[in-house]
């Protein structure tokens, strides 16, 4: 039986977790859950999954919750404390980072000092601190498990060669809705057609960068830190069916190929089971039924996302952590319908521009970096209006 | 350097195995070599890789090649002993078991005998013997790697995973130069068309194979003993461009998958360095450049020797044996343009259906069943015509 707490239960990947869990109760139980601010959702989880601590991320909803579960045996705590609580609880064996944005960097941190293996599902904990965050569960042995599925794949793929023989790895990327715009289309869009992913089912800022292909960009990032290849090593691969998860191309030419149905249920059974794999975790995969995959090249001019990324990368220190807030801050201001799609890269490149890069030696380090590019990104948003 | 020793070197795979040796010299070095009755090429090869013993096929052409190579330091032997002798070379690290037809079962079964590491080409050594053969592998200890592209596929994509775990074997076929044939257009195909294969340059028999897709059904029936699943776990899936050598789905909906240019080099290649692989071996693969990748289930009505050889595998002990060695009858005589394309899987329903099975505890069961097959199959083609 493992025991497992979640950073972020409300959302889509901490949803999916706990439907996992349900599905397997044999092997997982649940021993503390962290929540944003839905209160009726995660009341509903601790009455299903009974964890011993829950934390939410306001004060005011967690004293809405405690009164709600008065009678039940359980702590309900609140803010970073809270979080920490959740990620670093004595009981748990698995914590599940799946706080979206930097605001999951801190407790994931916690979790990792407090010993938990890791099943990542936040980009932002990478891309902000990867170097940092490797090296610390480096030090104390602690297994990263990816949850994305691109990641989930390259880490099976992986495991058909030696480290020392991978040429390349390949991350698929569907492409996003907007795949066949051309740049005057693109010009156009709408926060509507943004949020229409053709393949998954995911939390809206995930669906914002598949549109702009931030997505792969932040997860070229990551792929650089959880693998420890150079950014030349890694390549994006446009497949929109999204059935290839990902691939690795080993140097005698032979390429491994992770494949199955759009379903994060998949990867983060996966993290959770590892190295074993549960029966029915997915969907089978029929590959006749669906016939045709295709693959094509990624076009950077028309989503700029990804060049920006790759550049982040090759400059490296606070410049990924930049890159990611300042597309965190212009994606919230596309959701609110603020800014328009074409403006996002704008902005990002702007922010990116005017930054100097430094070193990240801590966590202060990368969130003095991201509050550094929120501000900057939130004047860039000012002033281009 | 690991000293290889090759059975058939003359032939499609044998020549290809020398190129590999060919390329990596300081990786490999070639110690004994048997050919059939080409005299020429085995000469040539002689006096290029330099082996301390070689075989061929007939006392006379052996006798033609000993005068050749008068000064040379190399003993020439001749028939099944030279062939054995060759196989369990003293000096071999490997033993490349690439003899067409049941003639490979006798060497190679003293390779595995002689502790030898088994790169194994021939079909027919697991068609016809598998379970013994596996069963003597496996108390001896010795190493059984496959060379054939889709074997060297699932043997590469059961390293991402436990053997446990596994659901499902699926063999990919390019599904032959008549994939698109009516059933009236497959009773008018000539030996020409059918030796035409789309993606692959292979020997004759091993073409005509694949055209009418027995090559896939004999390639189940190896999976079966390579991988120790059930048919029920074996699939086959048509895969028109050959990009995916195979698959392997595990229980948990994930399916990894091998690609790769269609080239033989790159499963001789791993056979020989397995775990490493070498730098190059194969042109890397361009998913982007192919573009698309296609899928659909085979058509046994069109192409029975697929269903003719799940039934073998079904009714077991020597079945498969006469399911082979029919096949190799019916093939030759179509290559001799005595039969048609048609009364290839004629010829073997009607051998199989005249045979009552028995156990295989011997190469000599084996090779009994396999002549019962062939004068049977001889006869039925007599008696059709």
């Amino acid at each position: 039986m493992k025991r497992i707490s979640i950073l972020g239960s409300t959302g889509s990947i901490g949803q999916s977790t706990l439907s996992v869990v349900e599905k397997y109760p044999d092997r997982f139980s649940v021993v503390a859950l962290a929540a944003g601010n839905n209160v009726d959702l995660l009341e509903h989880q601790v009455r299903r999954f009974k964890p011993a601590v829950v934390s939410m991320f306001s004060q005011g909803p967690a004293e809405v919750l405690k009164k709600r579960l008065s009678g039940m045996k359980i702590r309900v705590v609140s803010g970073i404390e809270g979080m920490i609580e959740v990620a670093a609880d004595d009981e748990a064996d698995v914590t599940v980072s799946a706080i979206v944005g930097t605001a999951g960097l801190v407790p994931t941190m916690a979790a990792i000092r407090a010993g938990k293996t890791i099943a990542l599902a936040n980009k932002e904990v990478l891309v902000t601190a990867g170097e940092l965050v490797m090296r610390e569960c480096a030090e104390r042995k602690i297994s990263l498990l990816p949850v994305d599925s691109e990641h989930s794949a390259i880490f099976q793929c992986l495991l058909a060669g030696e480290n020392r023989d991978v040429r390349t790895l390949i991350l698929t990327a569907s492409g996003g809705p907007f795949r066949r715009h051309t740049k005057q289309d693109l010009a156009a869009v709408t926060l509507a057609q943004a949020l229409k992913h053709p393949n998954w089912t995911m939390g809206r800022k995930i669906t914002i960068d598949s549109a702009t292909l931030m997505n792969k960009g932040l997860e070229v990032v990551e792929a650089r830190w959880l693998f420890g290849l150079p950014p030349e090593r890694i390549k994006v691969l446009v497949h929109p069916q999204s059935i290839v998860h990902s691939m690795v191309e080993y140097r005698d030419g032979a390429v491994v190929a992770q494949l199955g149905m759009p379903d994060m249920r998949g990867p983060i059974a996966y993290a959770l089971s590892y190295p074993e794999r549960l029966e029915g975790v997915s969907p089978a995969l029929d590959l006749a039924g669906i016939g045709t995959l295709t693959f094509e090249e990624p076009d950077t001019e028309r989503f700029p996302c990804i060049a920006l990324a790759f550049d982040a990368l090759r400059t490296g220190g606070s410049m990924p952590a930049v890159l990611s807030a300042a597309n965190e801050v212009a994606v919230t201001h596309f959701l609110d319908e603020k800014i328009a799609y074409g403006d996002i890269a704008r902005v990002i490149r702007s922010t990116m521009d005017a930054h100097t890069p430094s070193l990240i030696h801590s966590v202060e380090d990368a969130l003095k970096a991201d509050l550094w590019a929120r501000k900057k990104a939130e004047k860039v948003i000012e002033n281009g209006r």
